[in-house]
């Protein structure tokens, strides 16, 4: 695509766009930008969501295939249905809220986010993207506008354990990981039946590349430098590689009361010592790579017995899958060290693995423009997040556009971002929309 | 109590004891020591108890109120009421098994142990002290030894967790308790009434001091000094005191792939700098004390999340309790800086204390003697482990036996103690009991 097709006038952004005028909801190209997409709306249809799962002492807890994920899903289904949109549940548990376009031969613009939540999240991580998505739908219906492309407006399932949904359309689901034991207690296939998908049937949901015209997830940052330098707009150039592993520590159960110090090769001490070294290592060298114990267990986990083995989760993320391969190695070098002082040994058994994903120039040239059209301040950035749209970038061209997080919090219930940032994001998601209607 | 009075003679020993004959068991002092008391049937009643809660891997787990500790209780019950002992259970669900002596004036001479255990724990522990006791009052029985004093063997409840059962006769829990949650999932009210106990009785188990003529407890070391050195006897000098508190470290809750490094408040790596300076903390000085962590949970507990809170266990354990005071000042002193590095804070808790107790000379002496008679070696030692004596050290003179434990290993499944030195303890505990039934 040619990025200066955007350029120039406003008009030129919707020249794919046949515009169905009704006295009603009159549309124009202004109406569309500025009062056709409803922010009351959707800044309601956010905390009627939070609703679901939502915990006493603030945030959520909508894990993926929990009751309160169903109910949620429920909700954002109705929504969809009421935006005009054919909405259905594929066999891995995604919701597709399908509109037809004028030209038949073309293929579907697909944008939208996610639902589920971790456990005691926030209310706008992938909610703000999903509900945003779903008003941008709506707001097209009822602006009479009839796209060229088919619209998809999607909500994946489970983003937050590992990108199942999305990574099943991307065909980048291994078999095996339907085994999988999720934060609701289910394994993933249970998980995807209990939402309406059918797990033996996966293979079916699959798409293959060039089956997508354009990919588009508006989303928080998660991180705090856009709300720091004042910035409305985050166009994402690439997101991290994610990689993830289960840290067996093995050492000697015993009595924490008849067993000296000197003879102990207590499991717990020796995880420690790893989760203190792991820090130290990922700090060692420049760059924005995180690493992170985020989980760790001790068995048999009383105060008077010595652990005899602690199981921890490690996780590194970057945007250059060869650094965190040289990280990687250089932890699991210091572990053996760290074993080796007190008797115990280390394990290390990969769980998880995103590649990390560049977003499409000519779609960050999109949303680029639609945000400088509406006056808004953009930053090109990476994402240290993993999102749906990585496994999209498989499929056709993606981008992603954020939206400030206030004091950079998130996976809290802490996380916040104001009506008005969500409002602009938004907006820029229609715009991205309608130009990306533009493409062939 | 004159300790010259044992010595000399075996039949000494047995002064106070009346002996009915009998043509199907005779019995002499002889009988008593080497046949009287049937080591096969001890150690098989310990491998079928080990039928309860066993674990497919070895061990067991039958923490106390759990619905394997109520099936084993149920089974040593039924032993004791073969040995002619009046077994019921007691308002705290301890199990005592009595039987009258020939002086109506007489305190109990009062020996057992528990048969609960920590999750993940071994077959030795507690169980060798509970099926001995009912074997010598078996093979008494079988005997026809009548003693002077009434017997009562006892089966605690709920030892592992923190002597709820002894401190419950002793008078020494505080009502508030009650209400503590216990490993079995219930709090340790629930599960007295769940043993056939009354909590709202409680006040009605509780003895006063003089109320026994003495406790005596045959446990396994639980450390490895005995099987190193070859001894076969350790004579308890008294109980380690025990004290707990549990940790919370508060730090913030963030997205682990967004939050740089520097800009972290990851409670789960104050918790790992925690854990290595209790280590450096207690080694710090000389002697036996010891400091564990046992249990840790990191919230939410998500590999990409980071814990923003994290709770886990202290432990600290000497016969000095100026000492262990001491070094916990010093461990809460040096949190705070822990903390203060990465914006983290540090609460404790106190959550359980054992004062140290000291057997009593007299019953040391018993133990002493009635070893040496049988030509075993002995060793006066402390106890590393908290064990219920200390709570009946508040009634009446106390003492232990301890046996061999291959490789100290103990809660665990690895946990072993050798037929022979099962046996040779129980005989000990035989001669310990004939020889406080000549006490005044």
């Amino acid at each position: 695509m040619d990025r200066r097709q955007f350029t120039g006038s406003v008009a030129g952004a919707f020249v794919g766009a046949v515009v169905s005028r009704s006295p009603i909801a009159p549309f124009t190209a202004s109406s569309m930008r500025h009062g056709g997409l409803d922010a009351n709306r959707l800044n309601a249809n956010i905390k009627a969501l939070s609703a679901f799962g939502a915990n006493p002492q603030g945030g959520v807890s909508r894990v993926a295939y929990s009751d309160f994920d169903r109910a949620g899903r429920a909700y954002v289904t109705d929504l969809m249905r009421a935006a005009g949109l054919d909405a259905r549940v594929d066999f891995a548990g995604n919701i597709f809220g399908r509109r037809a376009g004028t030209d038949a031969a073309l293929k579907p613009i697909v944008f939208g986010s996610h639902v589920d939540s971790v456990p005691d999240g926030g209310n706008f991580d992938g909610t703000v993207g999903s509900l945003s998505a779903i008003e941008v739908a709506q707001s097209l219906a009822e602006g009479r506008v009839r796209t060229r492309h088919p619209i998809e407006v999607v909500v994946w399932a489970n983003e937050e354990g590992g990108l199942y949904g999305s990574r099943s359309v991307s065909g980048q689901l291994k078999a095996p990981e339907l085994d999988n034991r999720t934060w609701s207690g289910t394994t993933v296939a249970e998980g995807m039946t209990f939402l309406g998908g059918a797990p033996s049937r996966i293979d079916e949901v699959r798409r293959q590349h060039g089956d997508i015209a354009a990919y588009i997830e508006l989303h928080i940052e998660q991180g705090g430098t856009l709300e720091r330098d004042a910035i409305n707009i985050g166009v994402v150039e690439g997101i991290v590689g994610i990689r993830r592993w289960d840290v067996t520590v093995t050492g000697m159960q015993n009595h924490a009361g008849t067993t000296p110090m000197d003879q102990r090769h207590d499991a717990m001490l020796a995880a420690a010592r790893f989760v203190d070294m792991v820090n130290r290592v990922v700090r060692a060298e420049p760059g924005r790579q995180v690493g992170t114990v985020g989980r760790l267990e001790a068995f048999p986990g009383a105060p008077n017995v010595i652990p005899g083995r602690v199981v921890c989760t490690l996780e590194l993320r970057d945007v250059d899958a060869s650094k965190t391969q040289r990280i990687f190695d250089a932890i699991a070098g210091e572990a053996k060290h760290v074993g080796e002082a007190n008797g115990t040994t280390f394990d290390f058994k990969a769980s998880h693995e995103d590649a990390p994903a560049l977003s499409d120039p000519a779609i960050r040239a999109i949303i680029d423009d639609a945000a400088k059209e509406l006056k808004l301040t953009t930053r090109h950035m990476p994402s240290g997040a993993g999102h749906d749209a990585q496994a999209m970038a498989q499929l056709g061209p993606m981008g992603m556009i954020f939206v400030p997080s206030i004091g950079g919090i998130s996976h809290s219930p802490k996380e916040f971002s104001t009506a008005s940032d969500i409002e602009r994001g938004a907006r820029v998601l229609m715009g991205a929309v309608l130009r990306a209607d533009t493409l062939a």
